[in-house]
């Protein structure tokens, strides 16, 4: 079986590596994967964007391990999704919500026969989620981790989704990735509905107007461009340069986008 | 069979690769994690603490190399220990010296016909670690490694231990992780000792004091608070915000501890 | 099998975790192993350099994919170059040079029946190198990938090789590791060559001259030393600090070297 990483614990500290022993420990034959370990520290939404990229192109039966864990030692729960294919193992904070629409069944974890005792307060990476993914990865059946939730017992992040305003359609800009290429909320569905048939895309955003959609990152002229990127989302791009620091964009700069007719 | 790494090599370099490309070539069936790999360059001390925060939770029979190596090519012994359940393997600086009081052998390595040839004078990790390393995982007894050595003739470092003066228990701070929690090298049982019953400790470090303990990051008031962390250590956090940084600690500030009743 | 992953994704995005994903999902009993993510963006010679100090400690059979890629999306061609041992998956920008020389075949990779489909405009490592080597390392022969390319076909990058210009050998500085050790282009081979019987070399280079070579990086004397490193290559060196940011020293400053008869 593979289970995925996913943690704000960085590279610097043995933590990951702690977790990794310990599942290792109890199930010797999992395939381990890390999909990144330096998500800002206790940042829930970015932790969130990155599992949600990367899960889908993960095998059926894959298990993820999410530890982004702000409330660690508090009453927070811990929780286990079950979609149609994969398990996710989580903080109930929220983390989780692009699964929920998808989920079949969730459960919350607390049967504590499956934990490392004692449990310390302060690291449940080791004490509860390594431990937990090792007993699911050697065949433990989801439904002996403890009772079934309902979805509006969860605690959701309010995702920010994009909206039809003044005839505008208004998105923000999410992360920039190491390339200063920054994604948008603004999916290709998105784009598609509000701009129908015969329109172009005029894309504003801080002092820039872009207009137009590239399909790749090549590009004849110099400066920035705008294309679906590979998570099928809106990016602004600036080929051979760093869109981010050129145009002055952070994570929620706000994107605002007109129709302009195609003739 | 699990073989563990720790180096100071930095994750920019080729070189924790090519110690990686020389095990498997030799032994393909081990299960290689890293521990740490962004240890400063020639901390001897930091790797040692890594290692001995982890090393317990991974199972029997792992294998733990770590290369932190200022000596590489000069006349420095290299080094295999073998406590009750683990082997470790590094040069003999200092490194292992946490390991020392459980140790039940210790060999040097000097079996050349095990290192890759010709030896260089620069890179250890690659020609004599990794091929003992692969060795070892497939099998090779510790005992032809080299000669048996004694305890008394290894280099040790000075782990500097909490003391009690002046009616106050003394330590220093060790590191800050991600969070800005800082460690320091005071335990659970260094400070119930000194407590003893009925009495909550009362802690100075720079220009700050922290009266009693937390038993998580969780806290009702902002503020700096004491806690036992995962490794059994008094740690000093501020949660949501960064100790370190914002109690200006360091490592080797000092930290004084002395008593004050509980009514 | 063994699969090697070289790119310029850094450790922040989860593209890594998405080509692994998309292996181990065709492929799950791979063996993966990261030699370097942190390539500069787009720095086509730093991979090329990586791979080719790396390669070697590698067990035949190794595939190694190598994705920095700055015309993906353009019609830059993919190709496999398979050596007496090894193969290498990499765009046809260059990044393969150093192997070029002792290729036995190179294939273009156009059989897109083996591809992700739909193929994306912008994230081939995801779409196009994940499937095709996880199709490689399941058996796939390496004329099922393509047609058969000739060798002046190819994108080379000019890698420049020291010469001898007024009697001295001119080379220059290549890249610093994280102890600040600088390589550079000159060869072991190229030294002794151009130094012969009864000289010792006096490098010159920024403002700093340093006569004879070093066997280690033991030092008696303080300052700066010059030894061959474990990639066979003249490496300028300061023992306990950082030859790169002391000595001023950056990619391509100039290396000069005299003769100094040895009496």
């Amino acid at each position: 079986m593979l289970i995925t990483l996913t943690t704000d614990f960085g590279l610097d500290d043995p933590f990951v590596a702690i977790m990794k022993g310990v599942i290792l420990g109890r199930c010797p034959d999992v395939q381990l994967v890390d999909i990144c370990h330096t998500i800002a520290p206790q940042d829930i939404a970015a932790a969130s964007l990155q599992l949600s990229d990367a899960a889908p192109y993960f095998p059926a039966d894959t298990l993820h391990v999410a530890v982004v864990d702000p409330g660690v030692g508090t009453s927070r729960r811990i929780i286990c999704l079950k979609n149609n294919s994969q398990l996710f193992l989580a903080p109930d904070n929220g983390l989780l919500t692009p699964f929920l629409e998808n989920a079949e069944a969730i459960f919350q974890v607390d049967n504590d026969r499956l934990f490392l005792q004692p449990v310390s307060d302060t690291f449940h990476g080791r004490d509860i989620f390594a431990p937990v993914a090792a007993a699911l990865a050697c065949g433990l059946n989801v439904q002996e981790l403890g009772p079934e939730m309902q979805l509006n017992d969860l605690v959701c992040l309010q995702l920010l989704k994009p909206s039809v305003k003044q005839g505008c359609l208004q998105g923000q800009c999410l992360r920039a990735d190491r390339f200063g290429n920054m994604t948008t909320n603004i999916s290709k569905q998105d784009l598609d509905g509000f701009l129908g048939n015969n329109n172009a895309p005029v894309i504003t955003l801080a002092s820039t107007t872009i207009t137009g959609l590239n399909h790749s990152y090549e590009s004849e002229e110099d400066g920035a461009i705008v294309l679906i990127n590979s998570s099928n989302k809106l990016e602004i791009s600036i080929p051979g340069g760093n869109a981010a620091h050129e145009l002055n964009l952070f994570p929620s700069t706000e994107v605002r986008i007109s129709k302009k007719p195609i003739f």
